[in-house]
């Protein structure tokens, strides 16, 4: 005899791109085994899409198809809601009209989230439903439910993931085979791991949208996505990265949240993604070609780590399916899962925190150079641990490895750096992250 | 405004040791922000120690520790049990009974889920309360909530997991160091990462009772403990570990979950505990010292790694901490996460498995020994790969990687072997696991 009555629940999908397609199959795979397991059948009753008649792979029973969106929110069939268009709008409004209407919503839609999550989170508490976002950063790892739920008490200290498959596949083909960096996005493009126009990734926006998910989601607070700092990738050079593995580093693009504070109700956060030289002994550091991986630090769990598949139709509708299953079986047990108060974080800018830092430069090959470089540095506070230069003809390449310092006086040094006559072109600037202390 | 009424929720401890204490100290430190989180107020009402008299570190009231632990389960005030005694009995009466009485139970006990999870799952569910053990396998990594929540619908095709940290430490010092078994062994019970006794974790024993629940969560079935083939690490050799490296192979002790047939409501699984030969590039081999990790391998999913500590008191309380905040939760909306009815599960003999083998033997260097150790090979349907002879004076040490194999025909293969005048002792074997077809 089953714990459980059977019980049908109607999904309602909106969108049928990449994912949306490995969902219905998904879910017509899984079907029986869902039913063997918690004795819900899931079936999917209607299906929003751009256009109703492309082809979509997956065979759907007549009259589920449809382009009216808020007609699948409506319909009383449907008792939960899985979106997947992305973007901001009609995404918001189909599933603030989803949850007025006490109907749980799952989503993948981290640029939504990113922007206009506080609201949809209040939202959902508000109505006693859930709003399920594994999808949204990561793919198949399950990190924002071990974030909400297993972590939930955890004193996190810092979360450190590279959530941008693109950008982790271009330094991977940069690092591996001493690729350029143009050279390197040419083939993620044509292997379509890049979009035509890849700002969004290579720029570290999608990156950005996913620190700012995880601040929330690991800390309990309100993270503006203007309070995220953005550097992307665009910017490194081969010689940066092969002079990185030279110092025993590996450089990845991290999307960083941090307790910089003392843990309050109101912690105070760094919040950021930048290009980051990583020790070749770190686990983030073989996270190689477009696999994500998430970095934990706790005061009582120690260091985990969450390695997969951050991309691709199967692996996010395998995440988006765990979400569905969850929520439906929420519903028919009439709880969800809260996601509680969010306070306000007080985010601390850039320039108040502190790194190693490794700085690239040109110069020109004569006496004096070296010394009124160090100058400079010597002025701002920044101390030099290591410094290696390198000749270039009429010119020479410096090398430098600071000692942990502001980056208030980096920046400002390679402000005078630049001003220098005998400094060539923009010196680059990558920051070293370890292990937190 | 909450979305949360404030509430009291009485906890109850039986067992105060390691991971007790730690329990103790985090949830004094976490009061107020899991107040703020989730509204609750986790109160440590009872603990039941063995003496009353030791000193427990962390500063309990007065009247909270008692030597009676049926009292603690039986305490009004207590709302939620945390079960860490360990072992079968006492601790299956007192889980059984506070299940009885409705209450959910969060417990880290791995021999007794091992041995009497399945009548456990079925009260809690019966009771409609949680069950909850986060902490049985992996300490800090959340393991099981990601497969019991996240991947319930992902058809699961195989599970692989460095689950005993003692171990994993011994072959990492014998890896890394050179260090013989015994030094190795020696070493991690001067650092406190190995018992006097070390045969519960040396010889597998520990790591097959994770491989057991593993199982049970990846695939809804109960696996009995009976099931699971178990070879420990005592027997391989520094000489073993170097060929596997000069191979490409790291050696970890491996707890492997599989379905071997067809997805079905009665999957057939293999369940095993042995050495393998990881290849470096794997995931699994970088899981250095005494970290644990599982790695996923799904048909939507693709692949997933948890990675972290898996042992000490603090780790195992955050992972105890995190199930206690949800089933807390749970309790006050009046639900519970159930775990399912699980089906009886095929449990395929190892020796219906096929691998490649590596095989290390020493044998008297004369005339036609290898053509006759060859032919014993091929008698028995087992295809070499490749083969390296090394001098050792009088004798010659004779190493094999054999292709895909029977497990029967190579077992079949070593029993011929021994019997043979000109093979000295007893040949060495490990299986080599790569990533899943």
């Amino acid at each position: 005899m089953s714990v459980f009555p059977r019980r049908r629940i109607g999904v309602g999908i909106l969108g049928c791109g990449n994912v949306g397609s490995a969902l219905v199959g998904l879910l017509e795979e899984q079907r029986s085994a869902i039913a063997g397991r918690t004795g819900m059948e899931l079936d999917v009753v209607r299906v929003a899409v751009r256009r109703a008649l492309r082809d979509r792979g997956a065979a759907l029973a007549d009259g589920v198809l449809t382009t009216d969106a808020a007609s699948v929110v409506n319909d009383p069939e449907v008792d939960v809601v899985v979106e997947l268009i992305g973007g901001v709008e009609p995404a918001r409004e189909l599933i603030a009209a989803a949850l007025g209407l006490g109907k749980p919503v799952v989503t993948g839609n981290k640029e939504l989230l990113a922007g206009h999550g506080a609201d949809l989170y209040a939202a959902a508490d508000a109505a006693g439903v859930d709003l399920l976002f594994e999808a949204a950063v990561g793919g198949g790892i399950p990190l924002i439910r071990s974030l909400r739920e297993s972590l939930a008490a955890e004193p996190v200290r810092r979360v450190m993931g590279i959530v941008n498959g693109t950008t982790n596949y271009i330094l991977s083909q940069m690092t591996e085979h001493g690729a350029g960096y143009q050279d390197a996005l040419a083939e993620a493009q044509s292997l379509g791991f890049a979009e035509r126009d890849p700002t969004a990734d290579v720029e570290g926006f999608d990156a950005a949208a996913k620190a700012s998910i995880i601040a929330t989601v690991a800390f309990g607070v309100r993270v503006p996505a203007a309070g995220v700092y953005r550097e992307g990738i665009s910017g490194i050079s081969a010689a940066d990265i092969a002079h990185a593995r030279r110092l025993g580093y590996v450089v990845k693009l991290l999307a960083i949240a941090e307790r910089v504070g003392p843990v309050e109700d109101k912690p105070e956060l760094a919040v950021r993604v930048h290009p980051a030289m990583v020790p070749m002994g770190h686990p983030l550091a073989s996270v190689r070609d477009s696999f994500n991986a998430v970095f934990v630090e706790g005061d009582a769990v120690g260091e985990l780590m969450l390695y997969g598949r951050g991309a691709g139709g199967r692996p996010t509708a395998s995440a988006v399916l765990g979400d569905l299953v969850d929520a439906a079986g929420n519903r028919c047990r009439g709880t969800w899962t809260p996601i509680g108060d969010l306070g306000e974080a007080v985010v601390c800018p850039i320039g108040h925190l502190e790194s190693e830092y490794y700085i690239n430069m040109e110069v020109l090959d004569r006496p004096g150079v070296l010394a009124a470089v160090a100058g400079v540095f010597g002025r701002h506070g920044v101390s030099i641990r290591s410094m290696e230069q390198e000749g270039l003809g009429q010119q020479a390449r410096l090398v430098f490895i600071t000692h942990q310092a502001a980056e208030r006086g980096v920046q400002a040094t390679l402000g005078d750096l630049r001003q220098m006559e005998s400094v060539r072109g923009t010196p680059a600037l990558l920051r070293v992250v370890g292990y937190s202390s």
